[in-house]
């Protein structure tokens, strides 16, 4: 298995002024090339860390990617720390010099003495064309092992790697394949999950392994599977998710990169069906999930958020009596929500959501994170009650999606 | 100048599965209490890694912020690593456990052995509640040194870092006093915003920095003063404020932690007055906004997401000639939706948006990004049309930020 480590250079990400979005894109494109990342790390523009975590670097891992400092301006000395890491020097790169002017030249632009050294590159490097910007990127060999220097600007990095660097490193390794799959579950809790397959996680082949990832209201499974013929890779994977899917199909609403709003809107269009939204305790976040979805209007009528009793009653129609008596936290109430807002809108579903998000308005009979939920549709309604915890914001994201998989549910009628 | 190392445990970030926002996060929060990130560390759920970067960030740093690896499942083994490293073992710590029951009973669900084992701790390490989640915070010491270990989850590890360890750590290293004030603006660019007050940002004394913090439609400023005696910062920094203050009026709705949607309900609750939504575009997103504060059931009665025109009509009442000369994305549809919303639900306000979110659906009169808001008002109706990107969920995040800063003007009357 070929390893590497993703620096990152530069002491705004170190202070946590700019995000860095480069090392996750770095790690997932070597990834699907079957190159490990066992470490990423992140210095600032200083030349003891830099050669610090070079040495470091160089023992554990079999390439080594450095993006950062490659700027202008004298705060960036990555360039210098690599010849001096190397024991070498710069010298000005005929190739690299003639881009670099014209790019300058295109903007109609004049060049300063610190543009014309950008074009200065180690003697012991190759130098990698960057036809996006103004710093080259530079490939270094040592003992077998890789180093690969690259601009931090998510864009021309991005656009080096892809052209030039992850070619070079799929046939300078001829490295492992690995494959993912995932499944993503709604409903049930990381160690439930964990001991409902137990026996079948325990029981994974040695090259298959299984990783949990919960985010609010949802626990991802993944499997990655390493060896050397990807179709038997998918075929290892696919027989295992087999084995444990009739464990868990009542919880797994999609593979891979699939959202439940993504699930619940393909299942929609494809059946050319559309759906209405009666929101209370979820103030339109709901709606929300539905619209940030590009083309959704084809099967999104709209929707009410009934904040108020009022408008509960004069948007939707929920009757005064039922408000009275059962509360607008009730079964009764979400029930009409959900059916009124199918008739109004005229619409294949109506889904609604009442309840207490918190962290206030809790009663002893009704605790802050009681929260009702509701699917009308063509043949009959059906509720759910859930018992979340006192932080609103929570409340919010896991009621809607339990709400957007209780739809999804009644659409598949399982 | 205290050193950090923040290190960040598990395979998913490694390979890129999930954006980590921790780090950042963490050394964002670490310079605002004087403590100088010097280096950050991904590594695997793998004992190996997880006990070399520990000893390596030891040797170098002198507090090591660790987060992930604490979950219930076998892939979790920070805290066992951590015995190892540390040399000692895993004890039931009561407290933990009465925390981690009662997060089960709350929700009446029952409590599996694995849940029951995230109340074990290491005997050398001082328990720091989670209240938040399941897996503990844990805090060691070792030669005047601190390791702190946290869960990965983003919401735990903020809330734990907020309420429990930024604290302690600034009264265990005695840090310097550090004072932060923030100006918030929407409706003007970081440029622009930059020109407006370069004169004053060059006078700045030398213990006061500033920053610009753009995100989605809004830039902060942050000044940060550095010194020995708060009382007098506050003095400084607010001296500051006041020079800018009348160069940026206009733009600034808030301090500090002030969200446009906090600003706008606490004005409304101040003076007993209403509001309602009619989206078309942002469908459902400034419901969301407004209601995702505590207590905006007080002044927030509701709303209509009225994504297709029967909706449009039928709901809200807006006129079919209208949607049919002017069309759904004009200035008359958006000024009888906030209007119409006004009347129906009989608020003080009524807040509307329509417009082209994308990423397809525009033409050469209204391209993607074009986008009216409409604020109605016991007075009069106030209109601006917005002219934006062609990134979806970009333009449902700028727009809402927009009209609910017209309301706000419209409300102050500026």
């Amino acid at each position: 298995m070929v390893k590497a480590e993703v620096i990152t250079i530069g002491d705004e990400i170190l202070f946590g002024q700019i995000t860095d979005t480069n090392t996750q894109w770095i790690s997932t494109e070597l990834t699907n090339i079957g190159i490990r990342t066992i470490r990423k790390s992140s210095v600032g523009d200083n030349e003891d860390s830099i050669l610090e975590i070079l040495a470091e670097a160089e023992k554990r891992a079999d390439v080594i990617l450095i993006t950062g400092g490659l700027g202008p301006t004298k705060d960036d000395i990555t360039k210098t720390t690599l010849c001096k890491y190397f024991d070498t020097e710069l010298y000005i790169n005929e190739e690299a010099l003639a881009l670099v002017t014209s790019f300058f030249v295109k903007r109609g632009r004049p060049m300063t003495e610190l543009n014309r050294q950008q074009a200065a590159l180690p003697k012991n490097s190759t130098y990698i064309p960057n036809h996006w910007g103004t710093a080259p990127g530079m490939w270094f060999e040592r003992n077998g092992k890789v180093f690969v220097s690259m601009p931090g600007v998510p864009f021309e990095m991005k656009s080096l790697m892809t052209h030039a660097i992850l070619p070079k490193l799929q046939s300078f390794f001829k490295t492992a394949v690995i494959h993912h799959k995932m499944l993503r579950t709604i409903g049930i809790g990381e160690s439930f999950l964990a001991e409902r397959i137990e026996a079948w996680e325990d029981a994974l082949p040695s090259h298959i392994k299984l990783a949990y990832l919960p985010s609010f209201g949802q626990v991802r499974l993944r499997l990655t599977a390493t060896g050397t013929d990807l179709a038997q890779l998918q075929k290892d994977t696919q027989a295992e998710v087999d084995k444990v899917m009739p464990l868990i199909a009542n919880f797994v609403y999609g593979y891979d990169d699939d959202e439940i709003e993504t699930v619940v809107g393909k299942l929609l269009k494809e059946r050319g069906q559309t759906l209405a939204t009666a929101e209370s305790c979820t103030g339109g976040y709901v709606s929300h999930l539905i619209t940030k979805i590009p083309g959704s209007s084809q099967y999104f009528m709209g929707g009410v958020v009934s904040y108020s009793n009022d408008v509960k009653m004069q948007q939707l129609g929920v009757s005064p009596d039922t408000l009275a008596t059962d509360g607008a936290v009730s079964e009764q109430t979400v029930i009409q929500m959900a059916e009124r807002v199918r008739q109004r809108l005229q619409t294949t579903y109506g889904i609604s959501a009442s309840g207490i998000a918190g962290p206030d308005g809790g009663s002893d009979q009704k605790p802050v994170g009681t929260i009702w939920i509701a699917v009308a549709g063509p043949d009959n309604t059906v509720t759910q009650k859930l018992q979340l915890g006192k932080f609103r914001e929570q409340n919010i994201q896991f009621t809607s999606v339990y709400l957007l998989n209780l739809l999804r549910k009644q659409m598949l009628g399982i």
